[in-house]
C-alpha cells in the first residue's frame, strides 16, 4: 500500500524506523457504504480512522432513539473518537456512521496501543486531537442551546454550501434534522419560511440556494 | 509556602529540580468570594487553578445572557480551562466563578508555558485533563438534551446530596436553574411536584430531602 504517512500522521517524523514499519505494515483501507455504522462505543474499537474520501458523522443517541450530531469528519481529517477505547479520559458513548460512500485508513487499536506506550508524541497527538474535538462539540452545543431554529437551519445550509462548493444541497429534511439535532417537521417549517423569503428554493430531494446574501441575513 | 506539590501535580516527579523550583517559587494562593468571576476567556488567562477549598463553576453564556453550567470543580481538583490560552486546541469561551468562598492555588501562565515547552509530561497532563473535562461536558449535554426536566432536577438534588453528604441543600431555585441550564419558574414547578410526591420538603432558602428512596425513583 502506498500512503504518504508523513502527511497523514503529524507524529510520523518522531517515530523510529521500527515504529514506522509497524504502521505501514498494520494500516488497512476499508470502504463503508452510505449509512453504515463505522463505530459504536459499546463494541470493540477498531482504531484511529482517517477519512481518505467521503464523510463520517459522529453522533450521540438517547434511550428514546433521538440523535444529535456532534461533528462531521471530512476527507483528510482523522476521527480520534474511533480510538476512544485507548484513552482513559474518554468515557462517553458515540456512534460514527458514513454519510456517503467513505474510504478510511485504519490504524488498528493494537498497533496504536503499542505506539502510544512507547512514544509520548503519539499519546500527545491523540489527546490534542481529542481536545480539538472538544472545541468542535462546544461550538455545536452552543448552536443547539443558544441559537434560534431558523438560524440553525440557515447556518447549516451555509456551511454545507461552503464545504461542498455547491449551491444545491442534496439532503432530505429528515437528514438535515438529524445533523442539527431537531425534528423533521420543524426543519420543513423553517425551510418553507426560508423559501418564502426568497433565500432558497425547495426541489425534490434537494435544496437550492438562490440568494446567498438573503440567506446570510438569517445567520 | 508549604504545599505538597507532588500530590497536587501528578507530573511533579517527572520535573527536573530546576522545574520544580520554578513551580514552588511561582505558585500563589488566592481567595475568591462567593459569586466572584475567576476567569473569562476574553481576558488574559491567569494559569492553572487548583481548588484548595470551596468550589468553582464553569459555564457558557449566550448573547442574551443565558447561562449553562458545564461542570463544577471541587476541592483537590484542577480546572484546566483556566489555562486554556496556552492550549491551541481550545477555542471556545467559558467563564469560571466561585460558587462559595474559594481558595485556589494558581500556577501562573508564564511559568506553565515554559514548563510545557520544556517538558512533554506537562503538556500531556494538560491535554489529558482537557479530555477529562470533555467527558464531563458530554455527560452534562446528554442530561440537558435527553433528560426530562423532573429527572434533571432530581439528578441534581441527588448529586448535591452525595457531594455535600447533607440532606439539606442550601440553594435558591434561581441557583439550581443556573446549574442545570433551565429557568427559575421551571425549577420551582418541578420542586413543588417533587415535594407533593413526598420526596423533598421546601424550606426558606433550602431544600430538605426527606425520602431518599422516593427521590431515587425520579432519577
Amino acid at each position: 500500500m502506498k500512503m504518504e504517512f508523513n502527511k497523514i500522521y503529524p507524529f510520523w517524523e518522531k517515530l523510529s524506523a521500527e515504529e514506522q514499519r509497524l504502521i505501514s505494515d498494520g494500516c488497512m483501507v476499508e470502504t463503508f457504504e452510505k449509512g453504515m455504522l463505522m463505530h459504536r462505543s459499546d463494541e470493540e474499537c477498531r482504531g484511529l480512522m482517517t477519512v481518505l474520501s467521503g464523510e463520517m458523522r459522529t453522533y450521540i443517541l438517547s434511550e428514546e432513539g433521538r440523535e444529535v450530531t456532534l461533528f462531521r469528519v471530512r476527507s483528510g481529517e482523522i476521527c480520534v473518537l474511533s480510538a476512544s477505547c485507548l484513552m482513559d479520559s474518554i468515557d462517553f458513548d458515540v456512534l460514527i456512521e458514513a454519510t456517503e460512500k467513505t474510504e478510511v485508513l485504519i490504524l488498528p487499536s493494537t498497533v496504536l496501543n503499542s505506539l502510544m506506550k512507547g512514544n509520548a508524541a503519539v499519546e500527545l497527538y491523540l489527546y490534542k486531537s481529542a481536545t480539538d474535538k472538544f472545541s468542535d462539540v462546544m461550538w455545536t452545543i452552543q448552536q443547539i442551546l443558544f441559537q434560534k431554529i431558523d438560524q440553525r437551519v440557515a447556518t447549516f445550509l451555509w456551511d454545507e454550501m461552503a464545504h461542498k462548493e455547491l449551491k444545491e444541497i442534496a439532503l432530505t429534511h429528515e437528514e438535515i434534522a438529524r445533523y442539527i439535532g431537531s425534528a423533521r417537521e420543524v426543519v420543513t417549517r423553517v425551510l418553507k419560511y426560508l423559501a418564502s423569503a426568497g433565500a432558497i428554493e425547495l426541489k425534490r430531494g434537494k435544496i437550492c440556494v438562490i440568494d446567498k446574501e438573503k440567506l446570510k441575513t438569517f445567520l
